[in-house]
């Protein structure tokens, strides 16, 4: 199957204590894209400048990525964000946000794109969330991003819970979920979300993992255990990425599905984080996501008490 | 089998956005013996007050804890200790130490308990842990614990080294484990703890779980995802006897033994933080424990993909 996300396209500059890199490929749309191209068929609908080097996009479609959805605007300058982490990765600093033609953004989903079974929307203004709901016909599954910043707003946050109402999965970070609900407990938290309607809450907690719950069920998954972090730019992006990409190769949408797929996402971020930029989700492959996903297997997996190797007293 | 902890009792006042305690029972020492006696036979060294109420003591021995070891000082006062908790209960703010009769504390222990096979070296001084080491004869677990305050003085950071090469099994939460290596990686720092011999080291960290890392590889403990966390207080210790409490119980320290007891501990400091002080481990009995142990192994299993019923594309 196929999986259609909106979402920005951006040249962005970041600084690490392990080293900078400017203008690179960036945007929430883009590391969702490459991250799960490599799993399904991708529509990526956005908006970029004049100013965005073609290889850029050449390097998206030889992902497999279609951009027949992707506005050019002419004399018109691409989203740009500048970013710096210090030591502790977890928390970005943004140093400038030039939103450019992503300020004027108006997503218009081509006709093939409208029956498009699995969804994301990316981090934009929730107004345009709900105008991409309007335009999408019978969606399977449809995720959901967002950020403190339409949280923090009474309007913006209005319109976010619209859209909350009508998705299946909700993405938030802990501090965005805490401050969304104003409930410090993330289980409390994420069943307050699910009362809305959706299916289910995923909440990422940067290198401590993910934790998914549902009407079903909780489902804590692990990040997979790395030596090192480069960059955690696009981290949230591109485990939703891996989500959503097993959710449409699979098909499988119950609580098994969802669980398998959040080890996905889990594997996938792990690409994106141990290196520069997208150079980690160029380089993976399938089989390196398997290979990945078994080792995180064997790094969370333990026997029942139940069974009788492990009986004791 | 037999656990031998060797840490403080003391008496807490507490105070959490959900309510406040005063001079209730307290210590590593406490918290370690009660969250493993539900599990396995524990003698507590240590050393207590005139000034200890007799009840503290009576409620150890109702739950099986062996005080032979216990150091009263006539006309001395019991350490005490005063701390607050935001709302982000990560982080403790400690308003008070008074260290009393634990500043002078030499333990001697006696001599049936110098035979015990299981041994945990609660927060203490590092020289104190050295002590101890070379009055127990043939163990064949030792855990230590440590704290900021000894890793950030030189010669206490020399004498815990030399207590890291002498043990088994190393308790560290991220904080800790960053500070002794200079390390931020967990999994790089915690490699560089184990360089110096001991079989496993045991990364604390609070609500996102816990982690171990041994030759064997690396196994990663989810929390168990609790609606209410009431008061942090003794969570490490908890978890600490929930999993020497297990080791003991089983005998088995082998890698597979080492995950179980992880899940131990993580349940045990479930009980401990979802009441105020050390309540909830109080009421623990080892079906609600063993119910726990199950409940998280739904949470965080997953198929593999070799199976034929995962298999896509």
């Amino acid at each position: 199957m196929t999986v259609l996300v909106i979402g920005s396209i951006a040249l962005d500059s970041l600084e690490t204590p392990f080293g900078t890199a400017e203008n690179v490929l960036g945007g929430a749309g883009s590391y969702f894209s490459l991250a799960a191209s490599t799993l399904t068929a991708v529509q990526l609908v956005g908006v970029v400048g004049s100013d965005l080097d073609e290889r850029h996009l050449d390097t998206l479609r030889a992902h497999g990525v279609d951009l027949q959805g992707l506005q050019r605007v002419a004399n018109g300058k691409t989203f740009r964000w500048k970013g710096r982490y210090e030591y502790d990765m977890n928390v970005a600093h943004t140093l400038d946000t030039q939103l450019n033609v992503f300020g004027n953004f108006q997503p218009n989903l081509p006709e093939a794109y409208r029956e498009t079974k699995y969804v994301y929307l990316a981090n934009i203004t929730p107004r345009l969330q709900l105008d991409v709901l309007d335009q999408v016909r019978h969606p399977k599954f449809v995720g959901v991003d967002s950020m403190n910043f339409w949280i923090g707003n009474p309007d913006t946050k209005a319109d976010l819970t619209e859209v909350i109402k009508r998705v299946n999965g909700v993405f938030m970070n802990d501090g965005e979920i805490r401050q969304y609900t104003g409930k410090y407990n993330l289980f409390e938290a994420a069943r307050e979300v699910l009362a809305l309607g959706p299916q289910v809450v995923l909440m990422k907690k940067g290198e401590h993992g993910a934790a998914a719950v549902s009407r079903d069920g909780v489902f804590v998954a692990a990040a997979y255990p790395l030596d090192s972090v480069m960059d955690p730019t696009g981290a949230g992006d591109s485990f939703a990425g891996g989500f959503m990409g097993h959710l449409s190769e699979s098909g499988d949408t119950s609580w098994d599905g969802i669980k398998r797929a959040m080890i996905f996402g889990s594997v996938v971020a792990s690409f994106a984080v141990e290196t520069f930029g997208t150079d980690g989700l160029l380089k993976m492959t399938r089989d390196a996501i398997h290979d990945r996903y078994e080792v995180l297997r064997q790094c969370t997996m333990f026997e029942s008490l139940a069974k009788p190797s492990a009986a004791s007293t």
